[in-house]
């Protein structure tokens, strides 16, 4: 279930299009980082974890076929190459994350032959693919005692193995208690307009045997008024320093539809989704993508011609809505403002 | 924009097929009663009021089509096509409503003889799509006042023209702001799996030239927050006499989110959408439709096969997170439970 894979001897990133998912299971193959560019934005490869490390691997690829021995001429076509690659989705910060630490990674070894910074930036972006793995079984490991014995999940988008490099982060904690045994069921918003929960959440979940019942997005308040719903897990693209958190349109509807049921909201994201540079979620940028997401399903029209759409791609929960977030370093409870920033220690 | 047309000579009735629009204008001919029944069933005709004066009509074809001069096989058969009419759809009150005035009518003039008798029937029905007209007017004229300038208002599913015989319940209090010259704007959600926002209710207000934007049902909540919302207006299936309110999957949420953003929530329906035989919305059935609205569009498969669905098609909206109930009979406020039955007087 990995959505992506680099082939080293091609010098080649290997992506899953998410877009064909899951009736049709074809492979994008990037050559240059302009193809990994166009893929992260065209959502061939989409979840905030998984577009960082294509994002890494995309850098490498483009510095390798850096053809010169000037380091300045190899630094300045390295930035050229960040900044493409940056310019893709503006949300989840994990892009900038990733872009970042490439570059750092780079810039830190600049008197090295340009040879070896190649090696190292590949290195890195190998490192960080292989990290992301363990990251999700982290956080797996602390969310699962979150769950208890029978109950029924549920969750939005798709923050499963697709997401990441494997695993998952809400879709691996729903693994992990399952993996330990327990008794769980999960209820799976469809994730309007690109039904990713439809398309990839209900597959992958079908795939481990995790028993799943996939619902249209406005039917979870009413399920969670039933009684159906024990907790919601989500991903997240984008977490403020005092917890608000940005992930796909529909989540802080579902954070509000359980803080008024009682039923616990829990985020499930690597450290990496912190943006510790700001403070509050007011101040993320929300992407609003094109209207024919909405108006056309798989090439065909459901709405009017020519009516106009709104399409942001995610929202911004509020924290006080959020009962925890589940990170590789542990879970994090209020107060947010205190508990994250000691996670950048 | 009349969803439905009674054709006098031929003792037809003919329905616009809402299954297919707007891409498709296409009419069904209805000649028989379980025509009539099927395309209820089928959702050719929808909106509680749409249904319940099609299934008048319904029943009064059935009734010309009985041939007997014996009044205890014609009040056997017309019980038959009642029951037939009533079995279409569990949730909608109109329709139960509307089949018990016309038998109430038959029964009450049982001594006359049958050809008046049928007579009787139709003239019932028709009587019934001409009041229903007369009501949305009236539920528009109360509802105009609580609508302010520039405001934008939010609705889900479609409660307009195509839902009734004409105007339109929650569509009918905008129409009227609107043609008392206020400027607003309406926000209107997807209303999946059905579509009946992006199909039905962004088409009828682009024809009425009220600016209109289609969203997916999970960015109302967004949209609230960010402030561009006003206040929202949805019909109803069915009003408990405790105010509790059944209607579109999705509804009970908006309600929840309004509260939570200080945005009144109206529902706009008519007295006969009340169920003055029941308590509270507990009571209220509702149905479950077939998991392929969901995991195909327009013929298309957008899920995994096999996967396992929920497809409950209406929600129960509580009482307390309803601001006002807009009737043809007034503005009606809490508490909801003194205040409807009043109506019944």
């Amino acid at each position: 279930m990995k959505p992506l894979e680099f082939k080293k001897k091609e010098k080649t990133l290997k992506l899953i299009d998410q877009t064909k998912l899951p009736l049709e299971i074809t492979w994008v193959e990037c050559k240059t980082y302009e193809d990994v560019a166009k893929a992260i934005k065209d959502m061939i490869v989409r979840g905030a974890p998984a577009i960082g490390i294509s994002a890494a691997y995309g850098i490498a690829i483009g510095a390798l076929a850096i053809n010169t021995s000037s380091a300045n001429i190899f630094f300045n076509e390295l930035g050229i190459i960040c900044k493409t690659i940056k310019n893709t989705r503006p949300t989840a910060v994990n892009l900038f994350w990733a872009v970042e630490r490439i570059w750092e990674k780079a810039v830190s070894n600049k008197d090295k032959p340009i040879s070896k910074i190649k090696d190292i930036i590949l290195n890195e972006a190998i490192l960080m693919e292989q990290e992301d793995t363990t990251i999700n079984r982290e956080i797996g490991r602390h969310g699962n005692p979150l769950i208890m014995e029978g109950w029924t999940i549920l969750t939005h988008c798709n923050a499963g193995a697709l997401a990441t490099s494997d695993y998952g982060t809400a879709l691996g904690v729903i693994r992990a208690a399952h993996e330990s045994g327990k008794n769980i069921r999960v209820f799976a918003d469809e994730t309007r307009p690109y039904l990713q929960g439809a398309r990839l959440t209900a597959w992958e979940l079908m795939e481990y045997k995790i028993p799943v019942t996939l619902i249209c997005d406005n039917m979870a308040g009413h399920f969670m008024k039933e009684g159906l719903i024990n907790c919601v897990i989500v991903g997240a693209d984008r977490i403020a320093l005092n917890g608000d958190t940005a992930n796909k349109i529909g989540t802080y509807s579902l954070s509000v539809l359980a803080r008024e049921n009682n039923i616990p909201f829990y985020v499930a994201a690597p450290v990496s989704t912190i943006d510790f540079s700001i403070e509050s979620g007011d101040r993320i940028p929300i992407e609003e993508r094109e209207s024919e997401e909405i108006t056309h399903i798989k090439g065909i029209q459901i709405a009017p011609r020519g009516v106009m759409v709104r399409n942001p791609a995610f929202d911004v929960t509020p924290n006080r809505y959020i009962t925890a977030i589940i990170t590789e370093k542990g879970v994090i409870y209020p107060p947010y403002d205190v508990n994250l920033p000691r996670l950048k220690l």
